[in-house]
């Protein structure tokens, strides 16, 4: 793999050479606070874009548009995000609204019709308040920027309840010529494998076609924000996008330089999502689930699901309580192939279970693992080559304290 | 239907004529304490008998030892039960527990090699204290009795969490001639459709071939032990089991007294189920969460189990917030066939979503409804006759802390 400088916590998408950011308050909450909660991504060169969407039935008009506007192809300009609304269960009127945020924003920065990329997070069923969402965009466009300061703010608006703002930028290079990608995003709550409340947009300034950026965004998506659980609960707004504008002269042409590009966008998806679990909404631990050796993927990824999202497991995490009978438990009714004698269950290196039976002994060192705020689970079921890994957190009486009411 | 008389909080089996029971304190867990941990249900007459058991592919010695006596066929005298100690996870060892911990009951109540039916529940991966189970199932041999007693006190001795035993009888007749069917359960956590650590013990001195009592039971369990969920975890554990003794001399033979002993059965598994959930870990609402006009009946369980199981719903029951968006949201992703300008969601009699539209004027009667310490929620997807109903439990601050650790 070619070398890849990656950096967290950067500026964002302003990294990326052509793009410019913004932020307004539009108050879509109505609290009459000041509360950042519109972003504005704009390139004046077009860009290809790609995206990846929630797979839930009931989807908000923002994801529905913008499967429209990719599928029909051509050049896009921007994106516009809200927080503070999801714009979803909001039938023909949320529709109009969202399609509305587009054009506002193309009128606004001057772009042609159909290049702006839509998406909302927040609260369900809410009408959009429209004046104030237009006002916010045409602000934004006006103060857009190149600048390190637009893009924090932009980072910013998109958060909901997050604690802190997450970006990540890598640089790589093919033949000796530089490339960015860059990518912010938002999480907490709503996290479940197949993506959640779960906002991420990512730029670069490679030059590729959208069938490579598609191709490239899907398969740095199945093993980063598709392996990650909060809370099992998947979302009606999930959304990744990637927008290339080609800024850097560097075609993606070949299998050579399209395995660089994807290894640049899996760098930036993976350091997102892990930044993703760690803030998920009061967990206090983060644990990677591996599954190695099942009879093949798809049971690999069953039993980490299933390990991932056990209400019993995540509270003994919580608890720092080395439950591998839990564990068990949980692998067993995942539905895939397993055989409990040939089961073997890790805490980082030391072994809870070999061959199906307990390794009492070893208890305070189980102990000492999952006393650490990230730790590694490993659960090999010796029956084939597949794999998966998933990376979860803990369920705390936090969780259930902020999400009784909203 | 022919007329039905239903009891709660009964003895228990010993309302069944011909059998007797006993517990005993093991001191399973080894806490020095005189906790009741063992029960004995026995019958001098001998057994036709039936199981329903966990599909979780790690299974508990004595749900192996049941499934191959069931299969064996042939009378049964009893069933021998132990709380404290689930003895799965056990290997070879615990499969040899097991098998003692019946051939011991056979001793000392005189009765025949295989007659005896074992189960366990408790903690997974422990060893059985065999010395302290022994000296428990012969004293119990020794005491039982057909007296309310000793049935209460086995109803009790097979309780973990629960805070309280949970027993039903019911009386029936057959061309006037009387029978009765009657049972007893624990539940409380890894209760999740499929069943749970969860215990059911059916008697019914109707007289009706393992074939039969198979047949009624299955039937019996589908919509009742196998529609509730209050954490979404299946156990290692679960067992539903029916004896029948033949005392009341009411010959089972054709389809229409099959109905009424099914009635009967169903009835005991239905109240049974209900108390189950009502006494879930540190619950404060029971919802019935109704699913109707789904494409099919599959489809219609999908909804029911993914809103009955998401963290994001359960926790806003806990909170008395009318969220009907995270209702949507867990129907979306459910995996059933839906059309979000179709949905209809109900709380109680009160709409709040009709055609996929939100209808916000009703908010303060949607808050009164889920207000309530027990409602019932419909989801209607008007896209066919499927339909499955669900009890579920909201998740509680007081249940993380409770499982934290052990």
């Amino acid at each position: 793999m070619a070398t890849l400088e990656l950096k967290r916590d950067t500026p964002g998408l302003s990294d990326v050479p052509g793009f410019e950011l913004a932020a307004a308050a539009c108050d879509i909450r109505a609290k009459g606070d000041d509360r950042l909660d519109l972003a504005l991504v704009y390139s004046s060169l077009p860009c290809q874009a790609a995206g990846v969407f929630t797979r839930n039935a009931v989807k908000a008009s923002p994801v529905r548009i913008c499967q429209d506007l990719l599928k029909k192809g051509g050049a896009f300009h921007g994106i516009v995000a809200n927080s503070g609304n999801a714009n979803a269960c909001t039938g023909a009127e949320g529709l109009r609204d969202g399609i509305d945020m587009g054009r506002v924003a193309e009128e606004a920065t001057g772009s042609p019709a159909d290049s702006f990329l839509v998406c909302s997070t927040g609260r369900i069923g809410e009408t959009m308040p429209m004046d104030r969402v237009r006002k916010g965009i045409r602000e934004a466009a006006q103060s857009k920027a190149a600048s390190p300061e637009g893009s924090r703010r932009s980072a910013e608006a998109i958060l909901t309840s997050d604690t802190r703002s997450k970006t990540v930028t890598v640089r790589a290079e093919i033949d000796g010529r530089p490339f960015t990608v860059s990518g912010m995003a938002k999480g907490a709550g709503m996290i479940q494998p197949d993506m959640a409340t779960m906002l991420a947009f990512l730029a670069t300034d490679a030059d590729a076609s959208a069938e490579v950026l598609d191709r490239v965004l899907r398969r740095s998506v199945h093993d980063t924000f598709n392996a990650i659980t909060i809370d099992g609960d998947m979302s009606t707004n999930d959304t990744v996008l990637l927008l290339a504008n080609g800024a850097a002269m560097v075609p993606i042409t070949d299998e050579r330089s399209e395995t660089v590009l994807h290894d640049a966008v899996h760098a930036v998806c993976d350091a997102l999502a892990d930044m993703l679990v760690s803030d998920g909404e009061k967990i206090t631990r983060v644990v990677e689930v591996r599954v190695e050796k099942a009879a093949d993927a798809e049971d690999a990824e069953k039993v980490a699901r299933a390990i991932g999202n056990s209400l019993l497991v995540k509270t003994s995490w919580f608890g720092g309580d080395p439950n591998w009978g839990r564990l068990a438990d949980a692998a067993g009714y995942s539905g895939a192939a397993l055989e409990e004698d040939r089961l073997d269950i890790h805490y980082g290196e030391i072994p809870a279970m070999i061959g199906g039976r307990p390794q009492h002994d070893r208890k305070p060192e189980w102990k000492a693992v999952v006393s650490a705020p990230r730790f590694t689970i490993t659960i090999r079921l010796n029956l084939g080559d597949g794999q998966f890994r998933i990376l979860a957190s803990d369920l705390t009486e936090g969780y259930v304290n902020f999400n009784r009411s909203e």
